[in-house]
């Protein structure tokens, strides 16, 4: 199978990464899946990315452990309160606690590096620009900016062999529209988690900006939602 | 004090990143050394680097650890065999199989996340492009275009309180005159290692291309190397 053919997929075991996937592997990908185990305060999420990577028949999933705790700096993974009941206009105005510093360039470099080792140019993240706009790395001016740099970075480009593409089929759809392309492929949502703070018997807590948007999204979509039922 | 007089600095305990560290503190910068823990075959590196924070009266000397050996693809983390006695000329047309994929556009991700929650704008590599051109993420386009990504990436930038500057202040030097700059800002190199495959004593091995380079440099800069006589 030819490079081309290869996809390597960010996945977060949420809604928008699994959606990513479905949409590179309705392209006709083999699917390398690759997660990070950054100081989360659980591993549902975790876990649901490895039921997503074998949903969609990965070639390989892998986790790599990473420590930003040694930086501070986030309520994913410090001990600062997640934020609870916000308003989608909140959200949308203020950077949130829950920003880890540099994750996106830290993920996607490191996605760069295993893309290099497998001959990939197609390496997938779930950002999107529309509902969530507080994250500085998910947007478009970055995300191009990152693939410049990624294409001037490595020797599979330098020799010629790889281009590095960056692709973000979802920058520019809402939540809602997110699910409904995730449902025309056949995504099956239940195995998916958004939660940034579960309950001990991993319960949702429909509380955090996390599950606020994930309810929007499946109630704008107008279908229920198979993991958090509202 | 300002942050402006702050600077982060990768350091591996070698000529180069001493040398740049060097110039940091000459600048008034207070040193933030950042060191990584990435599966080397020897902890020579990682001594060296807490010798040099502590010679310059590092704030923080940090180590993090990553692991690259879960993708493979290099010398300095595989099993493949160090090569040894190449000429300059062969350094210069290949691309070594000490290459590291994207090891630059990791460590300075790492350090981008650092520098945000420090509030630093001056990171420092200690990157040439004269004597070892084989490494594609040690070019002047390279670092260009990290520095631009990196400026759209954090809060911090969003929120306009730092601007990222990278900062190679060896880029268009010879690894001669980097050894002469660092002695006149009165580094001693006798704590700094090179070798990529140090004898089980410690000891340099003279033939890997890291050890070529180090004499080569100490010999047309007329000056003695104080940690491997020739």
């Amino acid at each position: 199978m030819d490079n081309q053919k290869k996809a390597l997929v960010l996945s977060s075991g949420g809604v928008d990464s699994t959606t990513a996937m479905a949409i590179a592997k309705s392209e006709g990908h083999e699917i390398y899946s690759l997660s990070f185990s950054y100081g989360q305060r659980h591993s549902l999420e975790l876990e649901s990315a490895l039921k997503v990577a074998r949903f969609f028949g990965a070639v390989k999933h892998l986790v790599i452990k990473i420590d930003l705790r040694v930086f501070g700096g986030s309520a994913l993974t410090d001990a600062i309160e997640v934020p609870k009941e916000r308003s989608a206009k909140d959200m949308e105005r203020d950077i949130p606690v829950t920003y880890v510093p540099a994750r996106n360039t830290i993920f996607l470099s490191y996605a760069l590096a295993w893309a290099e080792v497998l001959g990939i140019s197609d390496i997938f993240i779930g950002v999107t620009a529309v509902d969530y706009s507080g994250y500085p790395d998910c947007r478009p001016e970055y995300i191009e900016a990152f693939e410049k740099m990624a294409n001037l970075a490595t020797k599979a480009v330098v020799e010629g062999t790889t281009r590095i593409r960056i692709r973000t089929p979802l920058i520019a759809l809402s939540k809602a529209d997110i699910i409904r392309r995730g449902i025309q492929l056949g995504v099956d949502y239940s195995i998916t988690h958004s939660c940034y703070d579960p309950a001990p018997d991993g319960r949702a807590c429909g509380r955090c900006d996390s599950c606020i948007l994930r309810r929007k999204g499946f109630r704008e979509a107008g279908i229920a939602d198979p993991a958090q039922p509202a």
